[in-house]
């Protein structure tokens, strides 16, 4: 196998076959392809596509290149969620103590901020202490007596996807169906699941950002995890705006926290209850689509939920109590406001603008090396569809890099539209895929 | 700037900005921006394509990363010639002597050689002592008392372009009309000439095949030249088979002398006056194209030229008794003959893929790394379109490595073609576009 003459080969956009895909990955993951012929690589592909065969073939070898898990002694079933990524996206922070108090057994592993997008594992670390890294065995336990274990990509499960997704994320090369389906779908049956929904974004802050793509997305992935055996199902859910009011990590810590407490922004809300309504169904295929909404409504009303996931916190080294005093974390040291400069409707968001407006923050990363600051980020105080008067509050931005705060908030005069007639908005929930 | 916003844009095929560009390319050059991000963009790049306007910012952001030469103070014409790249392609060597005695200024700096072709600076390296790494001061003066000075990318010479080369050679990414386009002439215009030709191949033993890539990239080239103000023409020329008969380094720098005395290959001999020509009649446009061979073959026939080349490599520190003795040169201590296996006429020569054997027998690099064996090449003996019968000589094949001469004869059965009847011969200088 000489490297030079796949990417080549690719670069013409012909089909690669399932060795030249395996023995390219597995020499990137073993370190004798260096990243900037992964990335060319990643570059052809993402440009001339992938086809089934390619991407099944690409799976195999990214899951084959580390451990699977094995959860066949669970007395439960055993399910996760997955989320394509967007802007505020907390629903796995809500979901998996939700759901374990249901009984289900959640495996959940989790990836950090891609693109523009936030992660749930650089979410999770905004909590002081919390260890994202479990070991195998640790997670295994977890998952087994708790329900819930919530990791990075850990200890050997797709070390090759693992390699290839921080790769992806700064060569602008994530938003390809093939790589998105093999690093996703590689992981999920890593986790030795039964049931999968995923929660596919569709709209200006997804990577998908039109209805059709989403479609070819959530196809694709349905079928990979069909094809492994695992009940798999996917909701096509609105991106046209972030979900709830924050974004950024500690921020959307909150405001999971405030979710769980009963006291979360509808739209999360109603996403988190439609993604565990599809698993509890699965678990329970008797079940209507209105008593798996209440069971869960149920665990954040009585607390039962917001408990398990002190819990998980307490149990992977985090500290509970930050979240029982939330006004105790420290603060940015500086903020901006952004005002509405139109009376009339809040029309359109450029949420994918929002997304980089946060990295460039602080919330996110622009290289491999850079640091998170937790503190930082945006609430957004409107809706779309929202009636506004000129001057009203739209967004607050927060940093500890002030020259970065000026910056943004100069770079956002056009991120918002206003209308004088009400416009129409896209559901939330698009469209259901098994 | 974001280096992921504008991969992701160029992947997209969408146009980047000149500022976009000087930003990448400049946090490239100053290790701001890592390989693997300048690889995906490279890719993109390869696939997507650049418009003129985005050719003329790469190129002006690689000039300026570097130093430019100044020889406006020289008494006569500052003119070079630039070469694609082929197989047996000496024409460097012999026109930078006939130019200089006709008083033009040859300030050239030269390649290595490339995938398949050869290099200048390796074919002058032959002689021993022989120096192509001269410090800029050093070859300001050489150009300007001498009017000619052979040297590499020395110095801070377009640094960015040397980083990018680098890269593009292990990315795939090499093959690209504005890459190459980009790289040529950053590289010429730092130069500080008033006249450019360009010597574009085309055909089976050159980087652009067809002949309407090879006016693409020709036309490309030429806009890029003028735009700066530079007297630029282009010739394409036939690359079907090699230039002359010698090919391999030492080997083509005594083809280079026999030319110079009179006794050079008439194929050889044509490009070298046509190229001269071009540039003879930028400095004086009121001369005749007969008369502008006609004075070069002039500087041939009283020695004058073959004078200067002797002087030339006295002065870069190499021996020129080797070129009045050069049976004195060291044999190499292998060699092998193919044999015509069919009467009929030469029809076709699988030109790259001497060019590869070249490399194979000692006279190129496999690696960075890897030495070169000056002795080592072959001659071919044969030109398309002539008459032969079976068991003529057609290639002489010359190594120090007995294993690789064997090999090399092996792969060899195929290179060349015979028919029954005359072929047609495509011409040597295609066209000229300026």
């Amino acid at each position: 196998m000489i490297p030079y003459q796949i990417i080549e080969k690719k670069s013409r956009g012909e089909v690669l076959s399932a060795t030249e895909i395996a023995e390219f990955i597995n020499a990137y993951t073993n370190g004798n392809i260096p990243d900037y012929q992964m990335s060319a690589l990643l570059m052809a592909i993402f440009i001339k596509g992938m086809s089934t065969e390619e991407t099944l073939a690409l799976t195999k070898v990214m899951l084959e290149s580390g451990e699977r898990m094995d959860f066949s002694g669970a007395p439960g079933f055993v399910a996760d969620k997955h989320s394509t990524g967007g802007v505020g996206d907390k629903v796995s922070i809500l979901l998996a103590p939700i759901l374990a108090v249901l009984g289900i057994h959640i495996p959940m592993i989790s990836g950090r901020g891609l693109g523009h997008s936030g992660g749930t594992l650089d979410k999770l670390e905004s909590i002081p202490g919390f260890n994202v890294n479990l070991d195998l065995d640790t997670w295994h336990d977890l998952v087994m007596t708790e329900k819930v274990g919530l990791v990075g990509q850990t200890g050997n499960i797709c070390p090759a996807d693992k390699k290839l997704y921080s790769l992806r994320d700064v060569t602008a090369t994530v938003r390809s169906i093939p790589l998105i389906s093999a690093s996703i779908m590689s992981k999920k049956i890593a986790e030795g699941i039964q049931g999968l929904v995923l929660d596919v974004k569709t709209g200006n802050g997804a990577f998908m950002q039109t209805v059709s793509e989403s479609q070819a997305l959530a196809n694709s992935l349905v079928s990979i995890g069909k094809g492994y055996g695992i009940k798999t199902s996917a909701l096509i859910t609105d991106m046209n705006q972030p979900l709830g009011a924050a974004i950024g990590n500690w921020f959307e810590m909150k405001e999971s926290v405030l979710g769980l407490q009963g006291k979360g922004p509808d739209d999360l809300m109603e996403v988190t209850y439609a993604l565990g309504a599809e698993i509890l169904r699965m678990a329970q295929p008797d079940l209507t689509q209105e008593v798996a909404i209440g069971m869960q409504q149920k665990t954040v009303a009585d607390g039962s939920a917001f408990e398990k996931l002190l819990k998980i916190v307490e149990l992977q080294n985090g500290d509970p109590k930050i979240l029982e005093n939330m006004e105790a974390y420290p603060e940015a040291k500086f903020s901006k406001t952004v005002h509405v400069k139109q009376s009339g409707y809040l029309a359109q968001i450029n949420t994918m603008a929002l997304g980089f407006a946060g990295i460039q923050l602080g919330a996110g990363r622009r290289v491999i090396s850079d640091e998170i600051d937790y503190s930082s980020g945006m609430y957004i105080q409107k809706k779309l569809g929202e009636k506004v008067e000129t001057g009203d509050e739209v967004l607050t931005l927060h940093s500890n890099n002030e020259t970065a705060l000026q910056e943004v908030a100069g770079q956002l005069s056009n991120v918002f539209t206003y209308t004088d007639t009400r416009p129409e908005i896209p559901p939330l929930i698009v469209e259901r895929i098994n």
